[in-house]
């Protein structure tokens, strides 16, 4: 009976099997609770009238109370994810997991002030991460598996241009500390003013709070911004180059399909003649 | 008689046959009178002499007449459009259309105000929402069919990654808000300015009227502009895919049509040997 | 004689054939000459000591000289251009072709002054299309001509493209200005504002001199920003499928080589077997 | 003896080969080594106390020590480096490689303050290019490779189109000179403030602290800034079409493998038949 309910509540709450309606139900209702809770933390930036603001802590409190639940239950099904693996490694693999993690971040601020008497400000941006969860849902359309495929098959070189894209990044900015440092001591006071230069001007972004005035340093910009478009370009290829990857082996699953009818699909002729 | 008058509306009016010269001559009728309201809706902006300023008002208000009249005629015509719908259910259909409310939008600021006496000032730019009509020329060149295919193919991988760029710029708008609200409170006064800033850091425009001030802000800003980057260089991956797509195609079709020959392209056997 | 000097002319002034040595160092001379305009061009805007103005002077006065014989030179020998064209008529095809018109707009402002005392300011900087010329060089490159084929086999899609960013621009420059006018009557006075902000926007430059206040602004600004990704991704996937398109019809071009070896390239059968 | 030594010494620094474990470890170390200058020249940008200062310039004299015989270590071992060539000659063709090139200049900072009693500020920023060799590791990394291959095979159609990017930016930085010189002649006092102007059109950046603002630069600025699009869509199209490139040869390699197993991978008929 025990074994039954458990078996039952992890089919509800990790399966998300379309053809069980009470499973797909629950996900629903997750996911529309995470989606108030995000509507929520916008809301509350605004200034709002105390009623609202009740409301809006009442929502909050019942919100985390849900969340808590459903991360006990989580952990506590968790011994049927893992196949071959004892229930206590299991839980411990499943707590340590990135989506366990994200649950926990999520309810954890809210705790924490009820030990340690800290400030919530910051720590209650954290969690607007439980909308992360709503990519559960996108998982298992076909457009995000096709985004994931390209991002994973492209893995190494996409790492590859973001290391030399940061050692860029150190370089020019320890460059430009060295050459506007005299000139203007207040903006560029030591190297991350040099990071926050590089990166704006790298990424296009170019805020202009932040920029060379002396000729060498315009020099040293004119190069790194002309690097910045390649930056752009090489990502950019890249990704291009795995969707295409990706189109190509779709074809070729389909064609391949095809061809197990044992014909030539050029001659006509069947090959087993 | 009343019917084949009506047909012949329809047909000059909605069909565009290139082989038909009044239904042509019409679309170019439209069409001009469109870009006349474009220039004069650019035009009116400037300080204008009282006499010409006179010569707009009427060329506006003979403008809305006559799309008025034809607004009437697409309506009444539109039940020769849909096959197997009653003459009221195509007519529904028709003005719940996307380019039919279009051209309603285009009409109606002129005669609210005959109704209601508001201003006219917000409303007198919906008018040049006229001039998506010109697309419908468009719509019978090969280029905007290409695009338009790209489009449609890769629409769910688009929509996917404005989801993910969505996501992304609430989260990163509400997180920054909270960094920032103590160091800037008169510039992140609520969500709304850190939407303002997410986007103009993700798309790398960039302004310079907003942007972080304290060493965690600038740090969210720095992975921010660099997931921007990645905002430019997946779209641009599926755009690039669907081209490349539609372009092996459009290729395929011209092979097929070869193949039809009869002929094994690689051995140059004849397939009905 | 008189034909034969002609002949020669010809050859060595519109020809750049790679094994005429003349035709080369003739070529080499005048893109030296070019070059040191276009440096002299840049140095001008520089104070500089009275001795170098000289000597600028001396160079300009006979680089246009040198500049103005080619010309008529040029225009002489185009008869010999054009097949099957009497010599009048090659000459006023030649005169009005692109590179003439520019080679003409080269040296024509220095002679204007000598009719009309007018301001040299602006017309001296046309004289930089001179630069142009240089182009000549590299229309002998292969790196030049396929960008040259991938521009030419997808000139109607991207003039399709730029068409709505241009349809876009001004739609929401008026839509822009009638909303910021009020708020901002001295930055937003007219649509050509309008214009100048959307460009801004639409090419993520962002210098920040014109930016919307209005929470209504602001989310039309949003919106424009997020439709200036595609304005960088729709261009990007045509030229690229271009670039891809012109490699695969090179590797085409090399397999039909191979195949007028007649052997199927897959059995290893001679295919007159 | 002698010639053993110097053998070893030469497969320890030079190799890098993946089976010798010293090799490795010595490369480790190096390695880090440059990371740790790399943490420190960030490090000492800020205000450090008196100790770390102290701790931060000894590790600097070790590290420059032992780059310093590392750097004689790789010039003396040199003659092994290149076949059919005397001693002398390749240490002479070592010493001006750009590898050896970029370990003096990151060493000679050092020394010359010995020589000459000048500033070290500037020169100090030199140092990082050590960095550099970081790059070494990753030469034997696949995605290195490719992206290395991708700019190899693509190097003159980037080169043509870098050519044609710094005309542009030269003629748009000198007529923008003459056209808001007289409005703004403190902002665009020379041609380098035009080319400074350019550049941060042309690649989008737009730090915003010189813009034109008289209606003829305007309109000059938005033909460069929709430029500044091409600027980005056409390296990125040569480099995607690059990454497909390899992406098709590294398949057909494949192929090749599998053709070798002696069927025709169409027919099903033995090619030895």
């Amino acid at each position: 009976m025990y074994r039954k309910i458990k078996k039952r509540a992890f089919e509800i709450i990790q399966c998300a099997d379309e053809n069980d309606p009470e499973s797909k139900r629950f996900d629903l209702f997750i996911v529309a609770l995470i989606f108030i809770n995000l509507v929520i933390a916008v809301v509350e930036t605004f200034t709002v009238p105390y009623v609202l603001q009740q409301v809006i802590t009442n929502i909050e409190n019942i919100s985390v109370i849900i969340f808590s639940v459903e991360y006990v239950l989580r952990v506590w099904t968790s011994d049927c994810l893992y196949e071959g693996l004892s229930p206590l490694q299991s839980r411990i693999r499943y707590i340590f997991s990135f989506m366990a993690c994200i649950d926990l971040l999520a309810i954890l601020p809210f705790y924490i002030p009820l030990l340690f008497p800290i400030d919530l400000r910051v720590l209650r941006a954290l969690r607007i991460i439980r909308m992360f969860r709503l990519f559960k849902i996108g998982r298992y359309t076909d457009a995000f598996i096709t985004i994931g495929k390209v991002f994973r098959s492209k893995a190494s070189q996409l790492f590859s241009s973001v290391f030399v894209v940061g050692l860029l990044m150190i370089i020019s900015a320890v460059l430009m500390y060295n050459v506007e440092n005299t000139a203007q001591p207040d903006k560029f006071d030591n190297a991350f003013s040099g990071i926050w230069w590089s990166i704006s001007t790298l990424t296009t972004v170019g805020y202009g709070d932040i920029y060379p005035v002396t000729v060498q340093g315009k020099l040293l910009s004119i190069i790194i911004a002309m690097l910045g478009i390649g930056l752009i370009a090489v990502p950019t290829g890249i990704i291009t180059s795995g969707f295409i990857e990706v189109l190509n082996e779709e074809k070729q699953q389909i064609a391949d399909v095809v061809d197990e009818k044992c014909y030539c699909p050029y001659c006509g002729h069947r090959i087993d003649e």
